[in-house]
């Protein structure tokens, strides 16, 4: 298994054409386009002034994440990116 | 729904017409323009050192942005933009 | 009416014709230039290292600021300035 | 009367031939090169880290500051200076 | 023996063979790769925001960590890297 | 008397003649040479993070500074110059 | 003697021929290149955060440094480089 240091997560993202299924559709402009996914796994949250700050995400999260975050690794034939939990924009619920 | 991370709000943009009709006029300068909005969803807030700082605007309310703040998404149909609490200027009361 | 968010303030700018009436004059020189306004509204202040700051600054105050300071907006057919309170560098008394 | 707000103090400038009477000359090299002035108004002073932490320059203090620091203004006739606190390098007791 | 100063890690890299052989293949894009290690040395942590935070990392944990992170070393023979802990991105368990 | 502001220190350079007799001598390289000098007058120190930091060097230490350090002034006939104690990185005993 | 200010160390570099024969061998690659020297003395440390933080370094401690660390001074004959104790990668035990 891989354990995300600090705050960051473990994503696997998901292909266009889920995205379409699932209703989000990305906008034609300029302007940075998010990518969808699932979280697999998340750290134990990061100190900030003091304060352990525990993730927001967790495990099963299906999230919006900025399209160039995080850094690539494929482990047991999967993708997966690993990036700050300040990369995700949101929770769909 | 989507549930924004942190200190995000989650807002629908006004178009510039119901822009005109609400009172609100944008200025011809080479100033940055900011734009009207409404907010639908709100995060939680985040930790400004060692303080959790609750967010200031809440669903409903119309507010004033940055012309670039935000990410674009669309969502069931509609355009979104997810942007910082921090891109948002006022609210109209 | 507009609520300013966080440590904003939202500023008339006087024109140059009053400014002189008031007594200040602007040099001719390459330096930044400042402006003089009236506040309109101001927010509740803004967290600084986990103590809330409120803003010095009140309605009605004429005060001095940068010049390219802020954002404008026309609101009921008026022009204004929402900046922040550290561009405003002084308070006439 | 000229408030300054935060950290910011008011300085009347003192004319070069003035400095050379008070006994500092400026040198001839590529450094920058400080300027004397008189504190005319001081702010209350600003945060930081949570403190509230007064300003060390008083009303009527003669002060050595860095020669491009603050905004002009010119008030009743008078060239002022706003700066920070932090441009002012020391007093003259 | 090397003892890492403050949030510091040493790591012994593992070549790409062994990489494959544990599951881990690269992918083929312009995004940085991760690479994978194994922990030798820990530092005793780093002081963030008056807190000492403690590294998360042990020794033999098996890590993954940005391709160009850290600084080489030849210790004894064989190569090492000195990275901050923040360069390790997961653990694998 | 000069009393410097905040964390600042006025030091009086020493000549090259004189650094030579202290027993320091610059080495021919391309790296950054710090240069010696007499502290003439301390500020009472700086606050950092709530804490007021007082100054290490007291009035009358031999230190070592960076030779770009500082703003020259002349005072008195004499050549000084004003630093923040930051620019100081030894005191000879 | 020289008493390093701060968080600074004082520190004689050890020549590359004693770095072989101490078993370390700086490989032939882009990256950066640290290099070993022997800690000859040690400054009280530096607040972080309202707390002093004491060097993890002490006299006699054979340390790892960036190359490019430092201040070059030569004193009483010897060359010296004063650094910062974060450009300190580890100690040999």
């Amino acid at each position: 298994m891989i354990k995300p240091l600090g705050d960051r997560v473990l994503v696997e993202p998901i292909a266009k054409e889920e995205t379409t299924a699932s209703g989000i559709v990305l906008p034609d402009t300029a302007k940075e386009k998010p990518q969808e996914g699932k979280v697999i796994a998340v750290g134990k949250g990061a100190y900030k002034d003091g304060v352990l700050v525990a993730p927001e995400v967790k495990v099963g999260d299906r999230v919006l994440f900025s399209k160039y975050a995080g850094t690539e690794i494929k482990y047991e034939g999967k993708d997966y990116l690993i990036m700050r939990e300040s990369d995700i924009h949101a929770i769909f619920e």
